[in-house]
């Protein structure tokens, strides 16, 4: 796959299966080709010598095209794509639908597409799309109603219906675009392609999308990281909720990851998440155009003291934070504000304000330098003119290096200042929460700018004796693991209580012997998953009750279950429970973003208050620290109610651990280590991974 | 006070304070009441003999008026209020400000205004009043800058300038009002007096109000309870962070209570909490004139996939569920649409799809006994008219009696269909999530009216014995009492352990030969705060231990403060505490809502994890259930991991008894029982209240 330029910015556009046929969808992109584009447009099609009045050629092979647009019928489609191919076309826009989303048939002929994008190197959107836009050239490759405004904003979707909403909202509000492509089926590019060339694109402001899914997480996630370095990325992902997931894999017949894969995956790339349209395009209006701010303080300034407690409590929910002025900025204040005004924060310039008194308290609020942003709140007044008022926010704002924000509460009279003032970057609503909102992007984004990506964990550990360990899987009809795989933790050096699982009573007796203190045997059986609901577990047992022990249990076992199969007893140190904090750290593998890490304190707080986190493995040293940060529970973790602290880099070591052995081997299907017992800070191991289960798939293991 | 009838229609309305003075208050009243008002304008001026054209009168007891609007100078407004009593007019208006908002002059002037209108039975607006406004008579007694549109929502504020930009908006919105009123200072009337008089006025659809607070919690939470069974209230209650409580108590100089307890109490009240301008209206609008859903489950029936991915995920995010079709339904589906359309819910007719095809498709979804609401969700193509698609929906919506919403996805094109919809109570908006959200607010008030409200708990208790203790408070120099006021939990028959405190080893002794099992002991004083880390506590004594134990005790405490005040040692019986569970049932006063009950389970829930829960005392047995039932660890009351289920019913009773406890002494500013221990059903008493903290306030406890 090449560079995406000539995609976007073609001199020659072919339109495969152009017709002059009325409502037909080859008739309406030669049709929007023709009213705008800077270049040329080739209509390709047999069966006619003109189209539209431009002259039409046989095959895609006479067009000398940068760009083919497909719009033949599905039966011909992969025949289209190989004439590009052997044309020389290496950029193809398939419009015609029926492959993937209709079922079996449909899907095998998109497999056969894609790997024939492969064989050719084609830079391929589609199938399903409704075509690409591209604003500088005037391009409009689509079948929809309406060509963009131009702008800053490049804009991907997997609905092809939301790209014709969003153009008929976006047109008569003075949203412009620079590129805009509806994904299709995404076959061969997807959202990491466009992202990533977007990212290089000196005219892309800001990247939005509408996905429903995404392709290949773990690669998503390396390029939107480098590109939200200096390209905002904000996304609605829908199918969030289990019902939405469900409407979205009928929609596009894509097996939907889990939505705490998309919370931990999207976060990790850096992306901004948008749950509405509104959100999606407020977040893009402001990152496009208004400089970061430097704190979370924010100065409000209105004439309205209601609408002023609303803008504060929005900075509450925000997570941003009121600005406390300094004594100059109060001073001057007081001096230029009527007696009755309210000097602080937020500052009330009160009902019989004019223009330049809001002119005035912004200028000096925002000369503080702990204001990080400002909102400016006006009710309509007698005195206010909300024309002249956009114009003094507008000469502010172009001597501030912070951002500000804007609400207009008021009808009609309101709309002209709010177009004028949103087209040139600054977010203006009636309601303030919006206004405020909009900030609050704004810092989000600052954060994400300033992340410092570390390289994932990487320990020295024996991955060919984690091999032959997995491979034990092979004996097993349900692919899983128990107890017995005890080995494949230390093989990564994650810290296990000493043990070993036995055969035999004398052997049972000679390693408890080699303990010090009771030890705790447990039966060993694949078929065997509630070992203490059958008595197949026993705890604190002295060294002379160690071979009686063993017998008991192996009977209790057979008792239950005669056709079990027993690997043994487990024989394992006791772990001083009450000593340290049970914590869960656990994998499971997403169809999209590959291993997903989570950890949790044991028990109830993972089973009943649901306090969980989620990262994408592989992990850095500090995602893992956020991890054992972020739950609600830590402070228990940090020696919360009297109780020592517990050695916190003995658990972050575990997950870093974890993380390089689920990276290391994508047979590993789910695993969870529980409990992974968490000790106070002392010499030697402060962690112990009590116990653990896994699922293995044997096919992978040998990829 | 009487109905407040005149006040929205009265039939001579005085102007105290008229004039010609271009910019003056009292000008721009009298030309407001001129524009349109059916009843008659009186001036009133000693100044003028006529105002604006009308007649002046020099005092208000030669005007006649059943309704007097005050606009004179701060100075002489307790005259002109009083002039008023005296001449019988019944109804004031006060827009003079410069009251209780402005420091404690003007709160003084404030009482007196107070006193003036209780002994004149005055029902009395403000003062710092924009004025009030009613559309039948076309009355518009403010000096904003516009009159409102006829329609049912009834409207207070408590910010005059949230009227203003409401009413521009409103108007350019085609938003219309029954009555409308800035509630100003609140001296005499306030929002529980409206919400009264709302409740029975038939022209009132829906009563909104933005309040910064809440003057008489309980009484606002009986009334607008009985309101709410035939008019729904949505409120805005800014403040609610403490940044905007902090601004809101500096806009109206009033305290402001806590969140939670706004939370606990609007919610009791049956009030509809909007968070924005926006939720507001929205709520408002759909409230106004849609049927309510007899289930939670929607269907939506749309052109465009991907649109319909996100309206599903909204349903997912409101807590209603997306309807499952029966049979007939489906059937009827696949006859009538087309083999591409998907005729499970979301209902997706396609792209081609045209009007008559959305209108059967509807027809047949909403003809589901299931489907509870439906949304019609249309992206701009070739083949849909918007203006068309509003007819249809306007059509099926006459027949239905589910309430629908519509989504019309698109830009200016949307604008007259969507204020044809919106005219007609449709709620029509471009984001999805926004009309889920509309038909949210219906079910949530299906399930207010559907409330059946219990009397609070009740039970015999020993009040003279309670006050006794309460009262010992005096002889305390901080008004605090602990485990020495445990009798007062007896004596509201809260189970206790046995026990008593002693001052002497001997009596030590004898108590704890009448406990079964071993005691736990305690240093009790006043002075002593952490009983625990003086080594004051010893659990699990012996009888032969407890006299010693006793002298230990006494000089450990003793030994680390010599002047401490000890009222002696408490020896009481063991609980076991690994039986049960420990919760905490607490009070604390909230200068609005008064008694404020809260429950959780005892340590890290309540400190770490912050799963606590609220309401207003007094509470009836199902809200007492309710509290026990919404924590999120309520699961372990209820048995999980394998534990004992506790006797709920003990803990709901204990909750009932403290909640007449603290409502019979409004003494009581705060109290603690930490921790009640839950414990599993069995004979005698399931919960022990092992320890209490009281704060009693003296100068209470005789009123």
């Amino acid at each position: 796959m090449g560079t995406l330029n000539e995609l976007f910015d073609p001199d020659r556009v072919a339109v495969v299966g152009a017709t002059t046929r009325e409502g037909a969808v080859g008739r309406a992109v030669t049709s929007n080709l023709l009213e705008d584009f800077d270049g040329d447009t080739v209509p390709v099609n047999p069966n006619y010598d003109e189209v539209l009045g431009l002259p039409c050629v046989d095959g895609i092979d006479d067009a000398d095209a940068d760009v083919a647009v497909i719009v033949v019928p599905p039966s011909i489609v992969l025949d289209a794509i190989e004439a590009c191919g052997e044309a020389g076309v290496r950029n193809v826009v398939v419009i015609t639908a029926g492959f993937g989303e209709t079922g079996e048939d449909g899907a095998t002929r998109e497999h056969r597409l894609a790997e024939i994008a492969d064989e050719y190197e084609l830079n391929l959107v589609g199938p399903n799309s409704l075509g690409i836009m591209s604003t500088p050239s005037g391009m409009n490759a689509t079948f929809g109603p309406e060509n963009a405004l131009p702008g800053g904003l490049s804009f991907m979707s997997q609905s092809g219906a939301f790209v014709t909403a969003v153009l008929d909202w976006a047109n008569d509000n003075g949203v412009g675009f620079k590129d805009v492509v509806s994904l299709g089926n995404k076959a061969v590019l997807d959202e990491t392609d466009f992202v990533d060339h977007w990212g290089d694109d000196e005219e892309t402001d800001v990247i939005i999308g509408y996905l429903e899914g995404i392709e290949d997480g773990r690669e998503f996630i390396e390029t939107a990281r480098e590109t939200a370095q200096d390209t905002p990325i904000v996304a609605v992902k829908s199918g969030r909720t289990s019902a939405g997931a469900q409407a979205a894999s009928s929609h596009t017949g894509t097996l939907a990851g889990s939505e705490k894969a998309y919370e931990a995956g999207l976060d990790q790339a850096g992306v901004i998440r948008a749950e509405s349209v509104d959100e999606l395009f407020d977040a893009a209006g402001i990152l496009g155009s208004q400089p970061l701010p430097d704190t979370d303080s924010v100065a409000i300034v209105t004439n309205a003291g209601g609408p002023g407690v609303m803008a504060t409590d929005a900075v509450g929910d925000t997570g941003l934070d009121m600005a406390s002025f300094d004594d100059d900025t109060t001073a001057a204040l007081r001096e230029s504000m009527p007696d009755e005004a309210n000097i602080h924060n937020p500052v009330d310039v009160i009902g019989d304000a004019d223009v330049e008194r809001f002119r005035e308290a912004l200028e000096i609020t925002v000369e503080d330098d702990g204001v990080g942003a400002a909102l400016v709140l006006a009710a309509p007044t007698a005195t206010i003119d909300f024309d002249e008022l956009a114009d003094a926010i507008l000469d502010v704002s172009e001597e501030m290096d912070a951002p500000v924000a804007a609400c207009l509460m008021g009808g009609d009279r309101t709309r002209e200042p709010k177009q004028r003032l949103q087209a040139r970057g600054i977010p203006c609503y009636f309601d303030p929460a919006r206004g405020i909102e909009s900030l609050a992007t704004l810092a989000e984004y600052r954060d994400i700018k300033a992340r410092e990506y570390a390289e994932p964990m990487s320990f020295d550990i024996d991955r060919e004796r984690a091999h032959e360990i997995l491979s034990s899987v092979r004996d097993r009809d349900d692919n899983r693991l128990g107890v017995e795989a005890m080995e494949l933790l230390d093989a990564y050096g994650i810290p296990t209580p000493a043990g070993e699982i036995v055969d035999s009573p004398a052997r049972a007796a000679e390693v408890a012997a080699g303990i010090d203190g009771g030890v705790v045997m447990k039966i060993v059986s694949p078929d065997i998953l509630h070992k203490s609901d059958i008595g197949g577990v026993a705890v604190d047992i002295d060294d002379s009750d160690v071979a009686d022990t063993y017998e008991d249990l192996i009977t209790r076992a057979r008792n239950y279950q005669p056709d079990a199969t027993i690997l043994g007893v487990q024989v394992q140190e006791m772990v001083d429970l009450d000593a340290g904090v049970e914590t869960i750290v656990g994998m499971n593998r997403d169809p999209q973003f590959g291993p997903l890490l989570m950890f949790g304190l044991g028990g109830i707080f993972v089973e009943v208050m649901e306090d969980t986190t989620f990262r994408v493995a592989p992990v850095s040293e500090p995602e893992a620290r956020e991890m054992t940060e972020e739950i609600q529970s830590a402070p228990l973790l940090r020696g919360a109610r009297g109780r020592d602290p517990v050695d916190i880099d003995a658990v972050i070591g575990t997950i870093g651990r974890l993380s390089q052995l689920v990276t290391d081997f994508p047979a590993i299907m789910e695993l969870d280590i529980n409990p992974l017992v968490a000790l106070p800070d002392a010499d030697g191991a402060n962690a112990a991974a009590v116990d653990v289960r896994l699922t293995v798939d044997p096919e992978e293991l040998d990829q």
